[in-house]
C-alpha cells in the first residue's frame, strides 16, 4: 500500500525555512517507507484547497536544486497565517484535511513554522489519533524571533542575528565619519521577545562598542531613563548607536510607538514607529543629528548574510522531523539541544509539541543588565555560535540565484 | 627637497570610497616623486585644523591592510560637509590651507568626494595657481547617486546598485509567500537623480518582474496616475513591488513626502517619508496589505554586497588621480570612460573639474518609459556591468573585518 507524506510552511518568512524544507525533502526521498512527498501551497490553507505539488517529482535526482533551495529565503511553498479552530467548536476544517489525507494516502504530515503552526500540529495530531488514523504529525521549528520554548534556539534566528549584527557594525562605520555629535537608532524586529535586538551586541569589536545601548521588550522602557542614558553616553563619546526592539513598552505595558498598534489575525499587535518616535524625542531633547533606521523585512530575507550554522541546523531539523515520524512519533517538534558553547556542539531530538505551542521564550532577566540598557556576557556566549560561518549564495547575472515555484510574478 | 602629498575624503559615505583611498595610497607609495602621504581627518575641516595622520607609516609594506581598506565601507579618514567660501568674499580658509601645505611641504592634494568636493578642488587649484605654488590639486569621484557629469559613472554607485537590486529581489520573495493582495514600496536614496532607484530594475529575473513599477525624480509624480498604475498591475498580479526615489516631486516641484523637508549646509533638502506617504495612500485607496521599506543607510555601507567591478574601478580611479598629479595636471578629476557594454571595457582619464563641479547628471528622458513608471532597455544595458562580481569581505568572529583609524568608539 502507498504511504505518502505532505509538507507545508506557515507564518512569517525566514532565511532558513527552506533549508528545513530541503531537509524534509531529502529525508523523504531517502526513506523507503515514503512513496511520494507532496507540498501544500500556502500552509494549511492550500492543504484544505487541495493545492498540492509533487516534490518527489521536482527534486528526485536533483541534488543541485536541493542545494539552491537550502539558500533560498522566504518560503518555496508559500505561507499562510491561519490558525485552525478549536475542534470542540468546529471540526469542519479538520474533516476537510483528513479527507485530503485519505485521498492522497498521507501517513506523514510535516508542518514548518512558529508558535501558531505548532498549535496546528498539536491539534491535528490529536484529531487524527482520536480518529484512529495512521498519520504522524510532526512540527519543524522556524522563527527569527527565537521565542519557541524547549529548543535551544530556532532556525532562521541565527541568520537574522548575523544580518542585524553586521548591519549595525556597517551603520556604525557610516555614523563615525562626521566630527559632530550624532545618535543612530536601529529598530529591530521582535514583538515580545528581544532576542534579535539583543543579537546586535555581536556588532561590537576591538574598535567599535556599537550598539552602545540596547533596549529590549522584556524590560519596561522609560523615556526619562533613555534620556539619562544618552546623556551619560555623550560624556564618553560623540557618536551613539542604539538598538531598540520594535516592541518596547512602558511600565504600564503601552507600546512606545508614535502610531496606533493594529492587530493581526492572531491578535498580535502590528507595530511600527518605535524608532521614529525615539528619533523625535532625541531631536527634541538634544538637538543633535539623529537618524532612525527600521531594519525592516531584510533581516528575515537577506540570504546573502545567512549564518552557515543556521542553514545547516535548519536542514538537520528537517531531516530529524522525518526521522521522528518514521520512528512512529506524532505531535512532536524536532528540536536542537546545545551540549556546549565552546566548542559549540548540539544534538537533535524531538519534544512534545504541547509544551511548545502557544508558549513564548523570553530573555531571562539575568541576561539583561540591571539598568535595562544592555545585555550580559552570558547572552553573548549564547549568541556567538549561532551566527558562525558564511554561505556562498549562487549567482546569476551577479544577482542571487534562488529557487522559485510556479508562474513568474 | 621633500615633496609630500595629502589626501582627504568628503561628503556622504559609500562602500567604495576607501578603495579609491587605497588606490591613492598605493600610487603614492610606489612613486619616487612623493616622500610622505598624509591623510587629513574629516576632509578640509581636519586639513585646516592640522589633524593629519602619516599614511606612509601606516601602510608602507602592509599590503594586507591595504586590501582590507579596499573593502571597508564609509570613510577611513572621516568626512565633513564643508564647502569653502568664495575666495573673492573671504580668502581666510584658503590661506590657512596653503600655510599647512607650506609647513608640510605638500605638492599634491587629493580630494575624494562628490559634487561639492569637486567645487573645493576647483577653488583650491585656482587659488594655489594664482599664488604660484607648486601644488597639484586632483579630485577623485565618489557618490552613490551617480550624478557627476563627464565620468561614465561614479565609484560607490555600482555597489549601492547591487545592494538595492539584491534587496528588492529578496523583499519580493518575502512578499510573494502570502496568498493575498499586497503592495511593497521600497524607498531608495537619490535626492534629484534617480540612478539608484533605476538600478532596482536589475532585480528582475526569469520568475520575478519586481519591481513592477519604478518612479524617478526626473519624471513629475502624479498620485492619480500612481493609483491608476497600481490598478492596472492588480489586473495582472496579486503582489506588486514598487521602487520609488526619496526625491519624488509633483508637477509643481513639491516633494511627495509626508514630512516637511529640512535643508542641509549646502542648501539640499533633507528628505524622509516618501515611502510612508505612498503607503498611506495605497492603504486608503486599495485597503490591501501594504508595507513601505526605507532602504536606508545600508545601501551606502553594506560592504558585504559590494560590486567587485565598482571596488576595482574605485581603486583604479585613485591610482589614476595620482598619475594625473605626477603628470603635472591640476584642477582635474579622474574619470572612467566606457568603451563598450559587451564585453564591458573602460579606460581611465582626467577631466577639467570646472565641467564637473556643481553640475548634476540626471537620467536621460529617453531612458525612462513614456508612462514615467519604468526604465528602458538602454538603462539596463548601462547598469548591468556596474554590479558585476561579488567580493569576499574578510571576517573575524563571523563578522565583517574592516579597518578603523583611531581610538575605539
Amino acid at each position: 500500500m502507498m504511504k505518502n507524506a505532505i509538507v507545508a510552511q506557515s507564518g512569517g518568512p525566514t532565511t532558513a525555512i527552506n533549508a528545513s524544507l530541503a531537509g524534509v525533502i531529502k529525508g523523504c526521498l531517502e526513506s523507503h517507507e515514503i512513496d511520494v512527498l507532496y507540498g501544500a501551497l500556502n500552509g494549511v490553507e492550500g492543504l484544505m484547497d487541495e493545492r498540492l505539488v509533487n516534490l518527489t517529482d521536482i527534486f528526485d535526482h536533483n541534488e543541485e536544486n536541493l542545494n539552491v533551495l537550502k539558500l533560498t529565503p522566504a518560503m518555496y511553498l508559500g505561507s499562510c497565517r491561519r490558525k485552525l479552530k478549536d475542534v470542540d467548536q468546529d471540526s469542519s476544517e479538520y474533516d476537510i484535511i483528513i479527507n485530503i489525507f485519505r485521498k492522497y494516502h498521507i501517513h506523514y504530515f510535516f508542518y514548518i513554522g512558529g508558535n501558531d503552526s505548532m498549535d496546528t500540529v498539536g491539534k491535528m495530531s490529536r484529531y487524527v489519533k482520536e480518529h484512529q488514523m495512521d498519520v504522524k504529525v510532526i512540527g519543524i521549528p522556524k522563527t527569527i524571533d527565537n521565542d519557541l520554548v524547549v529548543t535551544d534556539h530556532t532556525p532562521g534566528f541565527g541568520s537574522a542575528a548575523r544580518y542585524v549584527a553586521a548591519s549595525v557594525l556597517e551603520m556604525a562605520h557610516d555614523t563615525y565619519i562626521y566630527n559632530t555629535k550624532s545618535v543612530l537608532i536601529a529598530e529591530i524586529m521582535g514583538r515580545d521577545a528581544g532576542w534579535l535586538t539583543a543579537a546586535s551586541v555581536l556588532a561590537r569589536n576591538s574598535y567599535s562598542r556599537a550598539p552602545h545601548l540596547i533596549y529590549l521588550p522584556e524590560h519596561p522602557f522609560s523615556k526619562e531613563q533613555f534620556i539619562e542614558d544618552i546623556k551619560a553616553q555623550f560624556k564618553q563619546r560623540e557618536h551613539i548607536v542604539i538598538a531598540v526592539s520594535e516592541g518596547l513598552r512602558d511600565v504600564e505595558g503601552h507600546y512606545i510607538s508614535a502610531e496606533t498598534a493594529a492587530v493581526d489575525a492572531f491578535g498580535h499587535a502590528t507595530l511600527s514607529g518605535t524608532g521614529k518616535c525615539l528619533e523625535g524625542l532625541v531631536a527634541e531633547k538634544f538637538g543633535c543629528k539623529v537618524r532612525s533606521v527600521e531594519i525592516n523585512v531584510l533581516q528575515r530575507c537577506a540570504a546573502h548574510m545567512a549564518s552557515a550554522t543556521d542553514i545547516e541546523e535548519s536542514w538537520q531539523l528537517g531531516l530529524k522531523g522525518v526521522a521522528l515520524a518514521l520512528e512512529g512519533k506524532s505531535g512532536e517538534m524536532s528540536i536542537v539541544c546545545r551540549i556546549s558553547d565552546e566548542p559549540y556542539q548540539v544534538i537533535y531530538d524531538g519534544a512534545d509539541v504541547q509544551q511548545i505551542a502557544n508558549a513564548e521564550k523570553k530573555i531571562p532577566t539575568a541576561w539583561i543588565n540591571e539598568a535595562g540598557n544592555d545585555v550580559t556576557e552570558e547572552m553573548v556566549r549564547y549568541l556567538r555560535p549561532l551566527i558562525h560561518g558564511s554561505v556562498a549564495v549562487p549567482e546569476q547575472d551577479s544577482m542571487p540565484h534562488y529557487l522559485f515555484l510556479g508562474e513568474a510574478l
